[in-house]
């Protein structure tokens, strides 16, 4: 699965739910990767390893009941603190950043954390090497998180960038699993900022396109809108159609099907024109049992397809 | 004031009381200092800051109630759990860390953590260089914070040295606080693993002998005990007296004037046959009034000797 945070995060706890221990792998986005008080932070990669452990904060990012003491000392201490960062979340950083600075790749500090809270699901960045967004706005080219965060959105996007994408090398555990996959599904995340930086990085797509396994992704947006964050207010402004038939037109030549919501299901034709084949699921995941039950229906519709 | 944690942080915060802003400067020991979770840990200099601030815990080191959600955490991911380090108190290391990195000296980033806290006594490392307290003991050596805290002091002590003490050079704010004093204060910390890893430093003891002020020495050993810490212990295995005349002998020809408590006022003749001009106080700081009224009568004290 290529998947960004909290979207992409439900599902693959869906998948990892269904599918035997270890059998899956989730490659997360780490273009929204920030540098805070000296540590690395991996918002996306963190939020796919708190929901896979059972740990994540209601909202999907963070650690669920965390304190905020050492957050309120950083802020006294002249740090910034617009990107909540509770005590638990601090010491998968400190940890990181630690083995980071020792040597170790993102991939094998990822391994590591996962290791450390029992997550069997591989969890791989998509690149060890620095991608980050940049996001063009009235006020400026802004990094990620101060779009996201620190401005809350606010800015009407007019261009989106990878810095570094070109030089970056995709993660070996990354092309291993896409090409030893049975299934590669792309998460309900947002296509522009989670998976098309995912996707543009050097081998990466074509790693997905030249694959022996069907490619199926999961719209973000149902009935014109996403479900939590900027995708749809991106969609628009950047020139595309607000609705699961634009983000599909975005995975045109590299999805083999499509997954949207029964709220959509009048979007299915013009999808299926794209030459996609087309699920009509409920897509809604309100519940550990829905993300359960969508991996279920996007595996038996991808074996059917495959005749198995 | 010359000083280790606990003790001397007492002191310290009762002079901060007595002189004026600003006046007072303690040139902390740097050779407990630790590498944790690829943080620098400097717990001398945290005891003096959080105790000039206000917010020390109860036994005189961390933050006072402090939380303990990221330790858990850490140790969840591999990392030691030995030293104890709350949240409030990681921050302080999270900050001190990224500023080292920066290029900052240990001297730049004391005087920041001390300004962010409202501190305006200057809290200075004796040294911005590494000097780390090796003790030997049965076990083999032992670094200082493995002796004292994850062995719990147990092991017999059969010699202490200071790596890099020889390279070492003392922090320009300690020399030209050393340089301009009215009066320079030996606090009643450990005499070996405190004060002599500070005078031991490069310029340090001649700084002190040369200076134009008084230097006066407060011993920590009261009636045949350290009143915390392993300073008696130590002193007897490294075949020391353990008494307030032991202390003073391993100042002689450094201090003028030596601080006893009431209980060992026999010890007063012997000690000043060392050369010392010999001061018999309550030394034993159980309240915040306790610790101005003891600065109070050092200054008296040294004041009529300089006759002021």
């Amino acid at each position: 699965m290529l998947a960004g945070g909290t979207g992409g995060a439900k599902l693959a706890h869906g998948f990892q739910h269904v599918v035997g221990a270890g059998e899956l792998t989730v490659i997360a986005n780490v273009a929204d990767d920030l540098e805070l008080f000296g540590l690395h932070v991996s918002p996306d990669l963190d939020s796919v390893l708190y929901t896979l452990a059972g740990i994540v904060g209601e909202s999907g990012w963070g650690v669920r009941g965390d304190t905020w003491t050492a957050l309120e000392m950083l802020g006294r201490l002249g740090e910034p603190t617009w990107f909540r960062i509770g005590d638990a979340d601090l010491a998968t950083h400190v940890r990181r950043s630690r083995l980071l600075r020792e040597g170790s790749t993102l991939t094998d500090v990822s391994r590591a954390l996962a290791g450390s809270l029992g997550v069997t699901t591989q969890v791989v960045p998509a690149t060890d090497d620095p991608v980050r967004t940049v996001v063009s706005t009235d006020a400026g080219e802004l990094d990620f998180q101060t779009y996201f965060v620190a401005r809350a959105q606010r800015d009407e996007v007019r261009g989106v960038r990878f810095a570094g994408i070109e030089q970056a090398r995709p993660s070996p555990a990354a092309i291993a699993a896409i090409a030893e996959a049975d299934l590669i599904v792309i998460a309900p995340s947002n296509p522009i900022v989670s998976v098309a930086p995912i996707l543009g990085i050097r081998g990466m797509r074509e790693g997905v396109q030249g694959a022996a396994a069907a490619c199926v992704a999961v719209s973000p947006i149902i009935g014109g809108h996403a479900l939590k964050g900027p995708a749809d207010r991106m969609l628009a402004s950047l020139g595309h159609e607000v609705s699961a038939l634009g983000v599909a037109r975005l995975y045109a030549g590299i999805v083999d099907r499509f997954v949207l919501d029964e709220q959509d299901a009048e979007l299915a034709p013009a999808i299926a024109a794209l030459g996609m084949a087309v699920d009509v699921l409920p897509t809604v995941m309100s519940t550990e049992e829905d993300r359960a039950e969508l991996a279920r229906r996007i595996i038996s519709a991808a074996d059917a397809m495959l005749g198995r």
